[in-house]
């Protein structure tokens, strides 16, 4: 009950926590960069609709999906005015019923004849064609698309234009190096629009968002919460908005520079591909399933609350089903982790 | 529906699978090995009572916890009788509130005078001493022992034994190095339990299970699913159990030895804490939330299913709602993955 909850320190840990003020913060810094539809929101990374309802009023009402589970959860909340899923699939007709319900406007990559086919067999109508611009993942080759545009459109999609993911490129911390090797993989993105066609020239991420002045809209996700990974990127100036509540629970006899503390936030709080999270004035050791052990540079107690900086947001709020927006030591609300699942 | 599925491949992807031979055989060889209550099956690594409720058909009828929530679920599930929470809590009342309610036997593991005054507090009546033996996490010092029992059985508490986790040494190879180092380690519990007494020695894990022959109960989880880090150790004889049907969502142009395909197997459907998950015949080359890039030696097609075997077993179970029983392609239950949370 979220209103059974006053303070943080009243959380049952491991609690996932969103700071108001630095989540407002970055909204706010992203709506004035690329404001209304020059970005995307990917929900991917947090997987909340009540938080991409925030997205919207700061102007931004198409958003990016990785998950046809996404697609059909943004479309019941009533954020389905333009959806992508930014994604191939195999079986398209969770997607054609949305569209047949009336509920959300819903476009799929495609990058293959055979996802040409099932987004038809699905009763999916409009489509982006996916190209791949260097990452070894998804996506035609360039010299392909105008190809599958046409066919496309022969089967009687409508072909919005193209995507590309330059997400090789997205730790690239050099912002002159970064420029440069952006600028070549949207000059294969661009070169494949030009037999494309359509409206859309969709690329990008919170990595490049700053870069990527080629694309049409930004695909970024992670900007909402951030990750100790991308902070590398102070140009950006967002804040780390997504912590882990924890609580110590065993203290060993010296907690100086011999001794370390162990905190209930674990492996199944938190993604870890991305290395270790990170504790303010301490240092992290290592992680078990339901442990993170450290050594704090002052003494923690028995109880104390830790907060566990993530190294990568996604798939940390994906072992979550709600989560805590805090300011300082206060709970103001709670919002359901509900687009989780495939 | 579950029986609206008779073949894997009408499954949704991703999905979790578990081979129902290879988990047979798996609790088969490990009851013959240690038998009965020598072994403590510790459900962390499945977090699924209705497997639990397998193991109980095979001579185990004790259980060891990580979390609260593990306890709460399987008293409720009715697999109560002797549940271990080898594990500190800073708030011990809801598993008070399981004694209480008579459904389940729940012994708490203690490390220090909070945690003692916690159990305390919360209602709990039987404890263990939980005894640091080398890795650093928790448990109190070998010395410091017999006086927190010494001051539980005072408070009014049931002090049942000792605990140790020799949690550093499950991935030493290498039969003769690892026993002389598990020796050592439970020479320090053994120590321990001379000044705190009560009729349990529980310690050691899958990686230990055949070389700890001092522990009273061996408290594995792994050897029922297993994953592909204990795998190396060849002389348990279990096998792999589980794994995450993907379907291939994409293929480069060439996939033989330049090119790749991509599974909807990715960071949101396996932990990655220890590394990157395998793939037969086929070279796993990275994960992104939605997405795993290998390369096959043998061409795959799109539509494919194949089959991710991840690195570390627990944290990948915690990120599924249902795993699915298979014989060969043939689907023959599932069961609700139901104690996961906190």
């Amino acid at each position: 009950m979220p209103s059974a909850h006053r303070f943080v320190n009243d959380l049952t840990t491991p609690a996932l926590l969103l700071d108001v003020d630095a989540f407002q913060h970055n909204l706010s810094v992203m709506a004035t960069r690329l404001p209304g539809r020059q970005l995307r929101p990917h929900v991917k990374a947090h997987k909340t609709t009540a938080l991409a309802q925030e997205q919207t009023k700061h102007g931004h009402d198409t958003f990016t999906c990785a998950t046809i589970r996404e697609i059909e959860g943004m479309a019941a909340a009533g954020l389905g005015l333009d959806l992508l899923l930014a994604n191939e699939v195999v079986d398209a007709r969770r997607l054609g019923a949305v569209v047949a319900a009336g509920i959300g406007r819903v476009t799929l990559a495609i990058d293959s004849d055979e996802t040409l086919d099932a987004a038809v067999a699905g009763g999916v109508r409009e489509v982006v064609i996916d190209v791949n611009i260097g990452l070894p993942r998804c996506g035609c080759d360039p010299a392909d698309a105008g190809r599958l545009a046409d066919r496309a459109r022969k089967a009687g999609l409508s072909v919005r234009g193209v995507m590309g993911y330059e997400g090789h490129l997205m730790m690239v911390v050099d912002p002159t190096e970064q420029r440069e090797k952006v600028e070549a993989s949207m000059a294969l993105l661009l070169r494949a629009h030009n037999d494309v066609g359509g409206e859309l020239v969709s690329a990008g991420g919170t990595g490049t968002h700053i870069v990527n002045t080629w694309a049409t809209e930004i695909q970024a996700g992670s900007y909402a919460l951030m990750d100790t990974q991308y902070a590398e990127h102070n140009e950006f100036a967002f804040r780390q908005a997504l912590s882990i509540l924890g609580s110590v629970i065993s203290v060993s006899r010296d907690t100086g520079s011999k001794g370390w503390a162990v905190a209930d936030v674990g492996l199944k709080a938190q993604g870890m591909d991305h290395g270790l999270p990170t504790i303010a004035d301490a240092s992290v050791w290592f992680c078990s399933d339901e442990h993170v052990t450290f050594a704090p540079a002052e003494p923690v107690h028995f109880g104390d609350r830790v907060r566990v900086v993530p190294a990568h947001c996604d798939p940390t709020v994906a072992y979550h089903d709600r989560m805590w927006l805090v300011q300082g030591d206060e709970v103001v609300d709670s919002w359901p982790v509900d687009l989780k699942g495939w």
